[in-house]
């Protein structure tokens, strides 16, 4: 086995830390052979997943439901007047565990990590930063994940919900976070920021609650769902829909669709990355030394196999019908419902990256023209990294100064 | 109904010459609402599709392979001594109508009709343009198809090849080509031009049987296959061996794996698009006016439903097998194998646009210096048209002039 493998095999497959992370993102560290390294300024307390019920919320879509559950962690201290809150969003296979580590000994720290802790640009020493779990997260399965969605039992019966759960959109991931935030006596929010589908919060956080904002970061996304990325995003979900133990959604207490989730999943992959990482990653290298390509249609790339290999391991943990959910809410979204963009009044920090495939440049720069045009202040700045989509998670640190600044405004 | 589906009902369900086309190109036409127009100057004749038989035939790999069969066209009068000849290679989902129409009553002539013809730039008053299917071409099932692949009988039996069908490489598909042009008597091209895996045949010309080219044209196509597309092809693929009707291949005389194949062709018409084409066309329309896509899982979008309509109607002409079997020819694409591009010695005129997500700007730059660095004159123009990919098939006649000059030289 190459030492490549192995990396991925005691990553993916058997650190629970690597589990609660994006997977993507783990296929951008496992790669390249690395760890998160623990900064000298880490937060030094072990960081606690705490669990919020709601216990009535209608959806947007006028849908009941009780006992609606998701999970949280915060960094740093909660001021007197709890006026020094940052609300940070995950993107689509992401959770709450945004920095630090749940357990002493965890190999990687939370997505942004780089970003978040004492005397970093999301400084602890400052601010309270709170992460939540978003409703039909993805990783409905990882014990570190708390969330409501199609796997959840119906309250009061031993049934999930399967496709009967309502559909849910960016604004109700919002306001289930609006309750959990007023569950603590926090009214208002000192900034929202979040990378990709953390950004697409940002933005209705904004622009739906906009008394309760002072600013926002959304990083990688865009203030609505393109044509495009309904398109691009119904593709993902596809592979869902054609294995056959989805059965239509029905398939819980039986053998659930892993071959179509991780072929669902492997598209997510290749639309965060980017062509020039991945060819200098693995460029035409076999899987297996002794198994050339060309010799038979079984045998396979190393990028191929790797990708297969981690989107199994991340299938283990993701529910199906989540996936599809999230789709559903990602493809909805327009920040501010029907109201639109107008309504948006904080400043706001665009970080973006000519290199993204998922909210590529012309996204991006409509979402700066109607943010503007409907009166707030926009900020832009560009990262590179080389990593595509991804450079809004594993490169973020480069616009650091930025946010500092930005967030001391 | 709405025009825009009745379009594509007209267009893509009822016409057979659309089932020749590449339907990413139908789709490129009938979202347009429009189809190509037939040109002041276009062919005369009715175009003749042929048949070719190779009694025997070994691939790279070394499999015996008996009486294979490509379908082939041409345009134009071969001369005297066989000097005149234009080799027109296909793209992925293809086929070897590349210009004019096999009918009077053809709505739509063959995807290269705007530089193919009497005074255009393949100007078929000087050249003998030829263009041929490939072997396991994708529209295995269009009448107006001819291929050798797993759908084929094997000779002698009536048991399609189904995987037992060995592998094939670009190679191999110039390896056939080239035993109809000595067929015909023709042992040296004037050029070979194609798009896309149109043009991976014809740096494979060029590089494998550099005696025989005067010139290549390879249009929105790279000299290798990256790393990264290797990953893309495999993704598209992925639906397919999600389908349970799939059966490891074994589905001739069964229920074929259509839900996976129409999910596999949705990839390749994103990936050949171009986000503000696909979001100017659609834009966040509804599918059915009475149908808000929050309102249920089930809803959707115009883009979704259109593009599913065009894949599944495509899927109807398309083997899944076929699909696989491309998929891994162009991943093992080498120009010239491991002897490399350094064979290549005919100019080239390098056309490709940046709005290219399957072969980005990258990798156009790499082929480039690739095949400089062996020694081959270069020549490079870049076209744009909004339609991504698909540029090189809708938007060619941007580079006409640049064509013309090239092929006189």
């Amino acid at each position: 086995m190459r030492p490549i493998t192995q990396t991925l095999e005691r990553l993916c497959l058997k650190s629970n830390h690597v589990r609660a992370m994006a997977w993507a993102f783990a296929l951008a560290l496992a790669v390249a052979g690395s760890v998160l390294p623990t900064p000298a300024s880490a937060l030094d307390a072990i960081v606690e997943k705490k669990s919020f019920t709601l216990p009535a919320y209608t959806t947007q879509g006028g849908a009941p439901l009780k006992d609606v559950k998701i999970g949280w962690e915060a960094y740093g201290t909660l001021n007197a007047d709890k006026s020094n809150v940052i609300l940070v969003t995950h993107f689509f296979s992401g959770s709450s565990h945004a920095a630090g580590k749940y357990k002493a000994d965890d190999k990687v720290a939370g997505y942004w990590d780089a970003i978040i802790g004492p005397g970093k640009p999301l400084d602890t020493d400052k601010y309270y930063i709170i992460s939540s779990d978003t409703l039909v997260n993805l990783n409905a399965y990882d014990p570190n994940v708390i969330t409501t969605g199609p796997a959840s039992l119906q309250p009061g019966t031993d049934k999930p919900y399967g496709m009967s759960f309502p559909v849910v959109g960016i604004r109700d991931f919002v306001n289930v976070q609006k309750a959990l935030l007023e569950s603590l006596g926090i009214t208002r929010l000192h900034a929202v920021a979040g990378a990709s589908m953390g950004a697409l919060q940002a933005y209705e956080w904004a622009s739906s609650y906009p008394e309760m904002v002072g600013r926002i970061i959304p990083v990688i996304g865009a203030s609505e769902t393109s044509g495009w990325l309904i398109a691009l995003l119904d593709a993902w979900g596809a592979p869902i829909r054609v294995d056959a133990n989805w059965n239509n959604g029905d398939y819980y207490g039986r053998t659930p669709p892993k071959a179509g989730l991780t072929q669902a999943l492997k598209m997510v992959t290749l639309w965060a990355g980017y062509w020039t990482w991945v060819d200098d990653t693995f460029g035409r290298k076999w899987a297996e030394p002794q198994q050339d390509p060309a010799a038979a249609m079984g045998n396979r790339f190393l990028v191929e196999s790797t990708i297969d290999k981690i989107s199994a391991a991340r299938a283990e943990l993701s529910d199906a019908n989540h996936l599809l959910y999230l789709v559903k809410a990602n493809q909805l979204f327009v920040a501010g419902g029907d109201a639109a963009v107008s309504r948006i009044k904080a400043p706001v920090l665009l970080i973006s990256t000519d290199e993204d495939l998922v909210f590529p440049p012309p996204v991006i720069a409509k979402t700066a023209e109607r943010v503007r045009a409907g009166g707030a202040k926009v900020e832009q700045v560009k990262i590179g990294g080389g990593r595509g989509h991804l450079n809004g998670v594993v490169n973020i640190s480069e616009a650091g100064d930025a946010i500092r600044t930005f967030l001391a405004k």
